[in-house]
């Protein structure tokens, strides 16, 4: 059983039932969640030994936190304990024309006040084989920025595999700062993900003299902007999902894949969402496990997009789907029958 | 801020749980409004001032009624209070082919036995630019119709401009008593709604020579509804809703708007409904903010189109939406993705 | 007022709220059905007479699966009481690409450990017209087949008409068990219903020089099965349900009815899904409302057809549905317009 | 199994959950219940043959209630359909010092327009041993009144032993009304059951030189009232409910029983309390089935007693308590020892 | 109508569902509420005219704060907008000998980054007849420190009567830092509030010569506590509200106010807790009430005791409560008698 | 960090919300619980490194059960997976004077079917220091009393401290026939746990020449008990708990421990219940916790009856407390003020 580690933020969803909009809401949903804990999720449930590396307030609400990645299989003996606050979001479920809204109330974080000195990579990485990260971990301040640095250092040191998803938030920080310190990990960096604006924000990478519009993906473009950051960075993989947002109640999901001078690309899956957070982490979760798996490029796209795809009919941040019901979907079973 | 000013009922809502028929339900969920209170949280919703003029008994689930309209921003000072209860309307959520279901028990209540006495308009015309009321009201009783009559009058004293939503409600009255109170109400109005059935409902006023079948409506027919209804009435405005039931699960959602000779025909909406109540009293809410803020009759037309677009994503009677959220749907973006 | 008896089992029916996974479930929430139950609880929605029998345990889960059958109008006097528990399934809605779930735990119920002995057939038929029954409970053991025979031959000799639903499942037993059971029982039946499936799946039937494939439906083949099973067992009416399955969340469902050498074909109705479980059994029910009403063959097709395509929309096993909604829709008002 | 009638009123409970105000709530929890319903749930629960008389409305609300009394067993065949509405009543539990609080909204129900004719009482009572009627009904409004006066005469006629809740509730009628019209009712009358206030708002009767004192409930003074009663209307039996209310939490629990001469007290019960709503009427339904079953007076007492205790500690307006755990009580278990 | 303006803070509180622990659940019962907000919704609940002043984010969740103030009546046109995020405490129900718990994120939050140049006391205080404000609020921040000072000091020079609440928060700072800041704001103090425990944690004051020991509390004790407090400071009231706790379920409450050189004593009233959070505040908010409607010191003293007691009985932060349930529990009348 | 192994059954635990009767519910709360998973859970809790062993049947249900484990921290590394079904309990809360009431639905459960060959404990007991199981698992099948036997065998054999929750459940087996089991495992067992009727149903140990009446429970009577367990079998510690059931919503709360010819009573608490299932389970896992920590006899016997004193006190079957909640409890503060 492979290990992999995850290091990021892990914050307190808070979601009204349902469709209500936040004013409406007498209660909250409560989900323990964020992009690298998600991907850590995904990974357990396939079977891997998923270890989720982050620091959590030593209070009720950050143990609860660490209940939950332990629930789903999560390794949670290395989580750093301290500072003030788990960080919150609060996720307002859109329909139809009315977008999806997320409120950040995760300033001042546990996380955001880590240092590197906080975790001991050596013993974090003993036995493992893959370490992955995203762009939002060091978003959160300079020394979160720090720590991640480290952690691709020693990860490299331990020979591990690194996959990072771009993630850019804009409500972190600017393009700019993005741009530079994400370059400084790049060296380490073997598989990237980005989703289908993430290589402009952070890196200024856009498709060259393609016309890239709206609704229709294009292709070409998508190929140039994958070579543009091979090229530039050297990695050996780069995954972008594509999405297509016809409405807060339907999309479109895909993906294209770049290796060994291929391009490979994914069905499409219309899908009708039920929670729509955490699709692009489950994209990572289900090719880092694929890849782990020995499975082709192709194999592994489709496995990642198959498994991301049922990500949008779960609740939740998580994808709490089975090798099995990945591969079912995968081998072109989307009918939705009964299972008995 | 412009101050409006609504007339008419509140009632309690009570409807089954997701979509469970009547008798499964274990508990209702409860939510107060009417096609008067709708618009007038709207109203408050984008910033006017708005006040709310009904009468509800002097009993916690009359004062729970006040407190909902409250707790949107509307002033409730000049509510009435005293009769014997509040109205009540019981709604089961349809679904696909099954239609959503009212079941009214609004007899005898508190608005119905509103007498033209229980209000003092002076007072509460005092810096009010808008007047709405719809033809619900005058169907409930003589007295509360006679209230609507002197509302309209003190209305036009205070030169306030006057919007009705006709309304039409079968289980209240005939088309032949809706005709002849209505049309005393007509003389006193600026801006006449109706959703597509209502003209000939409460005035018989029919497409001439032009052939309204189900489903595809047919722009003609309703120029000509248009055109009847000011020629009859001369109003200022005519607004008409235009609803495309394909299911209880989807409709198309699009209105006209005739004024200075010039008709309007707005986008047409494909919406997955989450709760359709309340769907055409959030256009007239939509329709007085865009006027009363000057908007041109096109764009008007656009917005209050756009803010009902949205009500149909949203749960209850209320449409809960800025004015920012309008208008980013208003100029196109209804695909959807999340706000971070 | 028509009396149909149904014969069958009835469970605890536990499903995570609304798209939750099991893991995910901190609730389950309840509901007692069941594939001859069903239909019971539709035959008395329509208002026939409609007796239950089955076997529960004496202790208060089957007092409540009792209870719940009472709330409905069916007639519980004749269900005999006793044996370990009350078989269970557990199940988890499905969304988009990700099915449906269901996970059996019936085995060891009491309606399994059910013996011929335990009905007074004589008493129970007493002034009924209908019977029915479906492939599920002889799959449950011996010694409920032996129980299921006595009822058909009980059935003839009180002159019933016989209706069975094939339903076959595949975690109960074998094809090869199944068809040998459920051959015996033929004799008896007059009205045979089955998916798309069951005739292969029990009695290896499919159909001849015809290319059944996936997603599109084939009539002539679904002719060809019907004449080879009426031809087998002399049915006078055979009938399947023909569902095409989108996904978990939309599916197409329509029917064909073969009786006197005459095949109809039903209108397709495009459904978005509430709930699906039950599907199959709200199509029996109605055809046995329809049939018992004199209806002719198109309209009992029509009329079944409609009534379960009204199931989808309805949550939990049973379909809460009358005859006139089943009728409106019938005459072709599926728009979903709110009836008020 | 002996048949028991019971004629009145069933409401729609809505009851904010647990311990929230009515301007707290945005759902109410839904129970179909009233007072002389209430005593037919609990004749069904302990095996009677209980049928339910009754008007409701003819739409899905009236249904509901219909489907609530047939889920706990009770015939409902003989439920008039009609009127315009089923009367509400709003519930609030109280706790510690605040009270609990009921907002009726129950005028203008179907049962308050039911007329004698609505009802073919020699049908109804046809095998019946037992009539029961409260003073609740006749204050409805005078058809109500004479529809009961007509019950009581043809329960007479058929033989039937007679009892009836006096059940004053001013917010119907005065004390000078409800004197009268129950006075008429009296010599139809067995068996009269009150609380420790009715005898005195109904009837004017007082304990004759007695220092009822709040707090402390005085045996000699019911001792009196009850003695009255008997003298002046003839009954054969007479109880006496005698609640201690120590807070809307804490309770005493007890009553006193006239017959043939002598006085018995019962057991007296500290209650916690669940919901307290139906007591008196769980009190009424003990009291039948134990008469009906030859029960001595006093053991008639305390089973009754005993299962109204027991009502405290159940939600709902309903008793759902097994004869046998009635009798676990009587016998003196009230330990609450877990029952495996 | 007396006008009223409190200052300070609303949050939003979070609470698992029941008695479930934080690691428990997987939903949050929401409020919003805080020491000052408490008593502002208690004063517009008893029909005076009630200003709450606070800052709060633009953002959603500040909107809802806004809107559960409006909801009960309070006005809120003068709260400041601005800052990062709303603070939020997490509040776990305890029950027996385990105690309730409460975790605060209130750091960071946008009062505790109020300034006095946010707010224009001349324009809330017009009008005005009270101010209040409590020790929390100055614990947050220095800037709220300063604009409470300032409050303090426009109250004054509009001629209002100031009270304060001491109430001491050990988490916010040390009795050193608050003994030094609250000191700067008794000379413009008229009432102060505290409970058994303040008066020594904020300014060192015990009782002389007197043992007070936990559980049984000491008339005595808090005599002199009193006088300490107004020989040090000049106020002319002081109340001190006097809890003793037997367990998380049941605590005694009471409370002693000190004017003219009286001592008053105030019934003690044993509870039975729904939710005692707020109980301090609903005491404070009853007493403004008392004193505003010119009641004596010691009705002043027992109504704002019965008003507390009753917020023991409420869930939330509020106290829901009118000025005639109070009077009946005043007048003496705490059986718990259900209302109709 | 001592290892704690326990071995035993874990089901699925059905409970209506609230004090819901089964027959009223239609949703059941989910927990997964069982006697030893308990224990495993509370020895997790405080710290431990605690391990579960038991066999879950391989569908989601059973991995539902292993989530909740891993949930709150306890390695399910070494449960055996296979068999039909989880075993299921339906539980119902009791209050007042109605008992809670347990229906089992455990039999055919995977662990009734597990055999000594499931289980590897050479590796499972590796670094381990206690073992603890109870009298249930060896009731549920000979071959889980085969299991149980090979695993104190090995228990003893890897110098494992072994203690015994006698656990009688009538149920499931004779007195007759878990006398001769248990008798088998007692010379392997250091620390006996029994409630206070467990040593007479299981061993006929009765107190000698001792009048042990009903609600008093006598000391000399448990002394003796006690005793007689350590004579018979040889047991260094014997622990007695001692329940004192006033109601189903209060019961006083102590227990016994006699070693070294010591007896120790400790403090008995009255405890207002919130959930007593589990009660005695989390008297056990405090009571390995404090001996594992050197705690002497008195000191281990406070602190096992403060934990399971505060276990009363929370929703579901495991015991939710830390370390320090216990001591503060022990050390005399159970006024259950709120901790902030």
């Amino acid at each position: 059983m492979a290990k992999v580690v995850c290091f990021g933020e892990i914050m307190l969803r808070l979601a009204p039932p349902g469709y209500l909009r936040f004013e409406q809401a007498n209660a909250f949903e409560v989900v323990y969640g964020g992009g690298e804990a998600n991907v850590c999720v995904s990974a357990a449930n396939y079977g891997l030994d998923a270890a989720f590396v982050t620091k959590v307030p030593d209070n009720p609400i950050g143990q609860a936190a660490v209940n939950e990645m332990r629930r789903y299989g999560v390794d949670t003996t290395h989580m750093a304990r301290g500072g003030e606050r788990l960080g919150i979001y609060f996720c307002e479920k859109g329909a139809s024309q009315r977008p999806s809204k997320v409120v950040y109330d995760r300033k001042y974080s546990s996380i955001s006040t880590a240092r590197k000195e906080d975790f001991d990579w050596d013993k974090i990485f003993k036995g493992a084989q893959w370490f992955h990260f995203t762009g939002i971990t060091p978003a959160l301040s300079d020394s979160a920025a720090e720590a991640v640095l480290e952690s691709c250092k020693k990860a490299k040191e331990h020979g591990l595999t690194v996959s990072c998803d771009l993630n850019f938030r804009k409500n972190l920080w600017t393009s700019e700062k993005a741009g530079k310190v994400m370059a400084a990990y790049m060296p380490y960096v073997d598989v990237a993900i980005a989703n289908e604006e993430d290589a402009e924000k952070v890196f200024g990478i856009k498709a060259q003299n393609t016309d890239v519009t709206g609704g229709s993906l294009s292709h070409e473009g998508y190929k140039d902007v994958a070579k543009q950051l091979k090229d530039r960075f050297g990695f050996k993989t780069v995954a972008i999902t594509l999405r297509g947002s016809i409405s807060a109640s339907d999309n479109n999901w895909a993906a294209m894949l770049y290796q060994d001078d291929q391009y490979h690309f994914s069905r499409s899956y219309p899908i009708h969402i039920v929670d729509r957070v955490g699709g692009g982490d489950s994209f990572a979760g289900g090719l880092i496990y694929a890849m782990l798996s020995d499975y082709s490029a192709k194999d592994s796209l489709e496995f990642a997009v198959a498994a991301s795809c049922l990500k949008h009919s779960i609740e939740g941040d998580h994808n709490h789907v089975t090798v099995g019901e990945v591969k079912t979907l995968m081998a072109g079973d989307g009918s939705g029958r009964v299972q008995r």
